[in-house]
């Protein structure tokens, strides 16, 4: 894509590469030229501008080496935990960028929509402490340049595609924390948004195509937010069109992913990132908003390109059917003749479970545990259910430690279903140390608190505990339980094959009791959630064939070795996770 | 099947049909004959019972003529409207089978679940009442023999698959019903019960084979009613065996369906229920609690029987692709390799909808009519979406009266959405004048109580309008308010094409109104149900595409005209079904 005052006035030659296309649109300040890149050795090339023949002036170009091996490159996969970082909020590495002279909002710690100083530095400063928590991948929340005069800290109104926002950093340091994080064998995955651009990125103020975006009679109209109209047989068109065409909110107009312009634009973007960044996965905004025609083909072309990659789409969706619609070579989405080609989708039913369940704590035909069990009835529904990501919370819902006010007992129920379970766990920063913060009551900022310790004036670190030699004083006492808890089942994951990739196998919650098996043939784990507000004995001759012929289970949790020959006497609120010997 | 003390000592041949097999079991009293029927003329077929090749006895066999055309049958479609009707409780019309020699309970009006003495005569008697009403078609709870000593009413443990219950009449009594429905253009539909038998049939006493019903070493073993196992991937053996083969009830031996005798026996008798009784479909009782093989084995059997029939079974699951799985060719089933052949699935996520959304009279993101609008959304989901069965009750559940505490207005919005949206409407006996019940509260007889009339002594009848010529006072005016608005709603569906077989064009409900379009090339329908508390005014705009070109509305329930060139003012609680004109 080039741009320039009336460039499209100028046909385009080349003695360097072969030039198979120049197309021009609508604006003249816009002329996009097709290079053949097969044959041509890395280097420069020079595109030359021309009228009536005459070279007005020459652009050069770099088409860089690829590194070896990049397009087997390996996503993250069930593994993985993944550790959700909105980086604003994270940690402040590099006081010096908090604001900055490109990028209009500045710095304003006070206020819980403002932008408080974390940065990219902050995330490298704290590998070591992610590490050794068990976290094996990082999502950070987009970091590309966001130049809305507020609330630019969420950073999903993106301004340039190309660039680190300077308030996180450089290209470089994004570059810097992929390979920092390599080192530690941990994976990065972008924040990748293809169904809006900020309303201050420079080709939306000079727009390409009237096309290029959703366009309204009346300016800007709100997307009715119904993604079901996407495979609604009976829906109207206006809604359909409301649902898809509807900008996300004002400062983000939606991107015209039917336009092939466009749509080239956002699939060399991703790959240049991906490139450039050595990256890992993405992780893609609203996917279900998107023209789902123009997503597919992004997301196949991307995944054409590098097979062995992961891409995770945000399907918030509270059916299953419509959840597994979304995901690759879905039988469902084939009802509807559609393939979005996209490896991995988010458990939002688990999450609705899970966001409930805890408070439940008697018995009940379809409540409590039972939650968690009917979610996974449904597992036939989806195509690849081992590439599901699971999650008790992330930047856009009330924070699991809210919900359950704190109680550790219930963080633990949840957080041993999300580690053990099949699919990808991902923990969001914070939840580890307990952190609260109420959405629906509060706002955005509320779930979106600063990590105690990631500023430089901070008077003390949860990032260290309390018995660690340092400056600052470390976790309470609270923060560290939650942390402990966390750190010692994550550790114990990572080495895991029947949880990375083992079978499930569950048994009907009875008296509030969720008990499950992960196993493959050299490794076999057994689950018991006790959600009951009693204690309870279980039945050992019921899990025979979980058990086969183990006698002998080590609860990774507590160290304790429990007797599989006799039932199992199992605490009211607690969860056990066993290997059996 | 050939039945008799030490029958299988013998051995069977025949000089006027082919024998092909002649099948023995561990029981000597059973001997399982199969004949070729092919090219046999209808009359007497005699079978010789020998020992030593000498003839000890014959028994003849008749092989009825069968009608002409009897293949060719159609099935109840979208066109009909299905009453439901629990025949002990809908109308006495023979007092003097009330109490019968051959079955042991006696007639008890006084006791809710006691026998009543409603009976086939009694049906037979009001055919009229039900044709003016609007009904098409009768779903009849179960009629053959249930000799249980209480709770027998109900008859869905059923002591032989060949005999209408004495206390309901003969068997001649149903073909007469049948001949008295086809009459009046009416279809008459079987409750078949294919997944248990009552405790006191007499091959239950004397069982052919150990596995013709599922055995337990305790004896009873109550299924654990989790219907969700029969596809969850992840599901324990002991659950799966659990829910498919655990019994309904203490009275309710659980049938083999994989075993082949016993599956061709009910087979056998289902085909030949329709022949003799003539009948126009099936409603299986509790579908996905059967061996889901059998099961399909014996729904394709008949459908091959008769391709134009149709069968819906009570698939009683709370989600959408849960239900669809159990449609025949759907794709859901064929993620799981299976194809029941089911013509017709019931709509129990809707029922759900309907059982809160009028309690829900605000404006709402996911509640009030939205629950409506969202269930449609997954129509994509059924391979046969005008083949689904909806409802507002039935007799399992509270009655939608009571839901509704005789709130007419929430009855109206009901029941319009159930009779003109696509797919089939049935009715439960009495909620079209306001009948009610509380299961939840007051068990099962709340919820079946005599239909007013239905009986010689009750005073009055709410079979006739208080203004007819008659004995015994009528309708009460509440009554007749419920029953006036259902009889004129069902006998304008009667002949609206774009109702029975239109397309369905639906909106997004705001501000708690539902708006949606059937329409054919002939014929256009709009239906606008006003949920909300409040009057309001539709933008007449948005309706564009259902409108079409129309400019006036009739209003089949007021017959008032509506201008359809201006925006629509909709009074609160109310539903307006609009002929274009």
């Amino acid at each position: 894509m080039c741009y320039g005052k009336n460039i499209a006035e100028h046909d385009v030659e080349s003695k360097t590469v072969t030039i198979t296309e120049a197309t021009k649109t609508e604006n003249p300040n816009y002329l996009f030229v097709t290079i053949e890149t097969k044959g041509v050795e890395p280097g420069e090339v020079i595109l030359d501008f021309t009228k009536n023949k005459k070279i007005v002036f020459s652009q050069p170009y770099e088409l860089k080496q690829r590194r070896e091996g990049s397009a087997d490159r390996k996503g993250f996969d069930s593994s993985d935990v993944m550790y959700l970082i909105m980086p604003d909020r994270f940690a402040n590495g590099n006081p010096s960028n908090d604001s900055h002279k490109d990028t209009v909002e500045k710095a304003d710690r006070s206020k819980p929509g403002g932008r408080h100083g974390g940065d990219i530095q902050g995330i490298i400063d704290h590998l070591d402490y992610l590490n050794e928590l068990g976290a094996t991948a990082i999502w950070s929340t987009p970091l590309l340049e966001d130049n809305e005069p507020i609330y630019s800290y969420h950073t999903y109104a993106q301004s340039d595609l190309y660039k680190i926002d300077p308030r996180y950093g450089t290209n470089d340091d994004y570059k810097r924390l992929a390979t920092e994080m390599h080192k530690l064998d941990m994976k990065l995955i972008m924040d990748y948004v293809t169904n809006h651009w900020g309303s201050k990125h420079w080709m939306i103020k000079d727009l390409p195509t009237k096309d290029w975006i959703h366009q309204w009679p009346e300016g800007f109209r709100r997307s009715n937010y119904r993604m079901t109209t996407q495979f609604d047989i009976n829906a109207s068109k206006i809604d359909a069109k409301g649902c898809m065409d509807g900008w996300f909110d004002t400062t983000m107009p939606d991107m015209n992913q039917s336009n092939p312009l466009l749509l080239q634009y956002i699939t060399q973007n991703a790959i240049w990132w991906i490139e450039y960044a050595d990256l890992d996965g993405f992780r893609v905004d609203t996917y279900s908003y998107n023209d789902k025609e123009g997503i597919a083909k992004w997301t196949k072309a991307i995944m054409d390109e590098y097979p062995n990659f992961n891409i995770v789409g945000e399907v918030w969706m509270h059916d299953q059917a419509q959840m597994a619609y979304w995901q690759k070579d879905s039988k469902i989405g084939a009802i509807d003749n559609f393939n979005s080609h996209l490896p991995s989708v988010m458990d939002f039913t688990l999450h609705d479970a899970i966001m409930v369940m805890f408070h439940e704590e008697g018995n009940s035909w379809d409540k409590g545990m039972i939650r968690a069990y009917e979610n996974f009835t449904n597992d036939f529904l989806y195509p690849d259910i081992n590439n599901i990501l699971l999650f008790a919370g992330n930047h856009d819902t009330n924070r699991i430690n809210e919900i359950y006010q704190s109680d550790i007992s219930k963080y633990k129920m949840a957080m041993s279903l999300i580690f053990t379970t099949r699919g990808i766990p991902q923990i969001y920063y914070g939840d580890e140390i307990g952190m609260l913060g109420n959405r629906d009551k509060k706002g955005d900022g509320d779930i979106r608190r600063d990590f105690p310790g990631g500023w430089p004036d901070d008077k003390r670190s949860a990032f260290v505990s309390e018995g660690e030699k340092q400056k600052t004083a470390g976790r309470t006492k609270d923060e560290e339980a939650f942390h402990a808890f966390t750190k010692k089942v994550l550790n114990w994951r990572k080495n895991s094959e029947a949880i990375h990739k083992g079978k499930l196998l569950q048994y009907i919650p009875f008296d509030n009791v969720y008990v499950y098996f992960r196993y493959t043939e050299k490794e076999r784990v057994m689950v018991i959630i006790n959600n009951n507000s009693e204690d309870q004995k279980l039945d050992i001759k019921r899990f025979k064939e979980g058990l086969e012929n183990h006698k002998v289970g080590k609860d990774i949790i507590t160290d304790n070795t429990i007797d599989l020959t006799e039932n199992i006497e199992i605490p009211s609120r607690t969860s056990m996770i066993l290997t059996l010997q």
